[in-house]
């Protein structure tokens, strides 16, 4: 009974102080996500496996928290199949067998999924387009690692049911408005699929894609020759490599890099789409004053295996870390669950990254609101009693007030003032109950002060 | 692949409206915790089971949900164990015994265990008293029925580390202050562990006590003779029955209640302390004016199995529904994770009765400031590309505005504005963008007005 008691690896506890911050990150991105016209909804924690399973590729299908069938669970399992060392079949595959028959249930692994699954089910309800967004927590069967969880909070927005570029504009101006209140400096990067398409198809080498925007990605470093030398060990032909020069060594701005690929793109009509949709993109948010830029970056190559159009990544400038925010656009998100045709675009914000940078580069608002404000010093039962009142009226006039509970000593509830960081205290001894005054001391100055409970009211309210 | 989706029974999907009414709720009942100092913690879904396991009593254990280890969840396990039909413990006795070695961890059951195990494992770091509140889902394993749902949300407030009576008059306050709020009249209900010990004291059967408490409560329906006959049956003796008269017969206010159990239980310590708990109670919220009745109910026997001194319960007056609220004293909250000696009192929303009660009542705030206020019609990609910065500037000013993404007929704008309950239309045309102008439209009033977008911030910001 007495062991001393954990928690299980990868996940954590919030103490007081950090769901401040937290909450500061979700309020704040929860706050623009209603200005821009999404509405929020929440799915189950649990989905059915067949919801979940094949959905994440083969890796993903492992990294399932699956939940144990409740009631007699080994109803109708056959143990054996998992057991059978003489059967072909690789022990990952028995043991997946078992653990279908096991657990019918597993923990929500993304928001796409989940979302994809309730457009399906509620198609009848919503009115497209349906701009919605999500913020709760996902479970990955990961190996924890530092700033990698078992148990971590997305926060999703998309919009589905048009296929309007404008939408593309909302989210990089959803992505700048973000980053902007938490004052972290970003780069907001864009590509497009179709122009990663037209590369493959331009070169004939569909397959080397991700070979190509990874060797590209480190012109900086090695230089055009080494890109070469790299494109060559993967396979790449000379007269493909020829091809690829100037798109590796186009350089300047937006306009003069995305015109350089339009000329080699020419031939491609998928790639000359991803050029044109990129350029109303760009252009689109040219007139609206971001803060922060973005930057057309061909070497942008997440989430090849579900984005059609639009990809985009934010990093930030001042911290090393990765992406803090992506998304980009599917053109066939619900498509698995039986409803095809549905396009949308969304984006995605890590919390936990951002909550790292916003402690690296010290960016909190040093004015924490929710914390109590008043706290009344106990001196006894008589005082106490006196007290319950005054205290109610500060709470009804929306002053978080606290009466401490016991008559402990004056440096004991002082030192719990200071420990929780409460601005100010409030003195009520034999002389305030006789004059009807109370005695406010300013935590910060030390300065104090006589009030009536209006005044006072007046004062912090 | 085309199946039709579903989610596991007992679990809900929540579409934008039904969110806008559940964050009112969570909104309303975490301000009035910050208000009365409470702060918030989180604690992980999952919790290994051996900090779950043994707390909730067997029929507990049996509605907790385990998760599968991941990984091979069979290492080590001994299928056999579960499969031996010829040993002579039960079939449940197996099955827990095979589950403990597949999953080691489970989702959380309540609110409470995590906080002890929280406490605990977080003594150093915390000040006493604490005064945490957590507002998070819950799971359970239980058939599912009508307003019982295996994933619901629990809203929690606790005051640990001292045994000040003070913090009972506060959670009284409180109970009184949320419902006031939701515009729910309801009856505080308060009793006291200590009164029903001392009770069961002074007639010698301590084990009868729910069995006097489920009989007493029937007294306006089956009268003081029905009362005793049941009372008969259920084993007491006369002698018993007879000491329990005055008390089963106690009637008219508080005070005139509890000066008649007094009386009774004069040679019971722990009853008389009981009265004396109570009387401060109802002494220190008389002087408070609650909005609603506070009223001693010896019948109020929840949570027997851990509470010891105050118990609460708030009854709705104008629904036929359970309590809504509840909660009481424990005195050795953290000693089951061997720290001794913390006392405690806590009360809980239930989140999901209160959205019931509140419908029926169809007391939820007319405004829902959350949704979009102000939707730009989309007349083609001239217009949409000249209303872009003019959407802009209204966010920037905090007002929530979408530009409808498609060029789509006008009357599909117009039914998508009034489907989404969009309170107000702007239209740009060729002549507003000569003019320089908005034409704004009040989509309750149908009156239209011809704005700068500078007039429109002023208007509606």
């Amino acid at each position: 009974m007495a062991n001393k008691p954990s928690i299980p690896k990868g996940t954590r506890d919030f103490s007081p102080s950090e769901m401040a911050k937290r909450n500061y990150i979700f309020d704040t991105i929860r706050q623009t996500f209603y200005t821009f016209g999404f509405q929020p909804i929440e799915t189950p924690s649990m989905e059915n496996l067949s919801t979940l399973m094949g959905k994440y590729g083969e890796e993903g299908d492992k990294l399932l928290f699956k939940v144990l069938n409740s009631g007699n669970f080994l109803n109708g399992a056959d143990l054996n199949a998992a057991d059978d060392t003489l059967s072909d079949v690789s022990e990952t595959v028995r043991l997946n067998r078992l653990a279908a028959q096991l657990c019918e249930k597993g923990l929500r692994y993304d928001l796409t999924v989940p979302f994809a699954r309730y457009v399906v089910m509620h198609r009848e309800e919503l009115t497209f387009p349906f701009k919605r967004f999500q913020m709760q927590p996902v479970w990955r069967a990961d190996r924890p690692q530092k700033g990698r969880y078992r148990e971590f909070y997305q926060c999703d927005a998309d919009i589905i049911g048009t296929d309007s570029l404008l939408c593309e504009a909302d989210l990089v101006q959803l992505l700048d408005a973000v980053f902007s209140k938490f004052g972290i400096r970003v780069c907001i990067k864009l590509n497009n699929r179709k122009i990663l398409s037209g590369i493959a198809e331009v070169i004939g080498e569909a397959d080397k894609i991700v070979d190509i925007t990874v060797a590209i990605d480190k012109l900086d470093k090695i230089g055009i020759d080494g890109v070469n030398a790299e494109l060559t060990d993967k396979g790449l032909s000379d007269d493909a490599i020829a091809k690829l020069q100037p798109i590796i060594l186009s350089s300047g701005t937006n306009s003069e890099k995305l015109a350089t690929i339009r000329e080699v793109l020419a031939q491609s009509e998928t790639g000359t789409k991803g050029i044109e949709e990129t350029e109303f993109i760009l252009h689109s948010v040219e007139a609206l004053g971001l803060t922060n830029k973005v930057e057309f970056d061909l070497t942008l190559a997440r989430g090849l295996n579900y984005y059609t159009g639009a990809i985009f990544e934010v990093k930030a400038l001042d911290v090393e870390i990765g992406s803090i925010s992506g998304g980009g656009r599917y053109d066939n998100l619900t498509g698995i669950f039986g409803m095809p045709g549905v396009s949308g675009v969304g984006i995605s914000f890590g919390a936990d990254r951002i909550y790292d940078v916003l402690n690296q580069l010290n960016l909190y608002p040093t004015e924490t609101t929710s914390g109590t404000k008043v706290l009344f010093v106990n001196f006894g039962s008589r005082e106490a009693a006196y007290c319950l009142p005054l205290v109610a009226q500060l709470r009804n006039a929306g002053i978080a007030t606290e009466l401490y509970p016991d008559a402990a000593k004056m440096k004991k509830q002082m030192s719990f003032a200071n420990d929780h960081h409460i601005p100010f205290v409030v003195i009520v001894g034999e002389t305030e109950m006789q004059e009807g005054r109370l005695t406010l001391k300013d935590m910060t100055s030390g300065e104090q002060q006589q009030l009536t409970a209006e005044e006072l009211i007046a004062q912090l309210g």
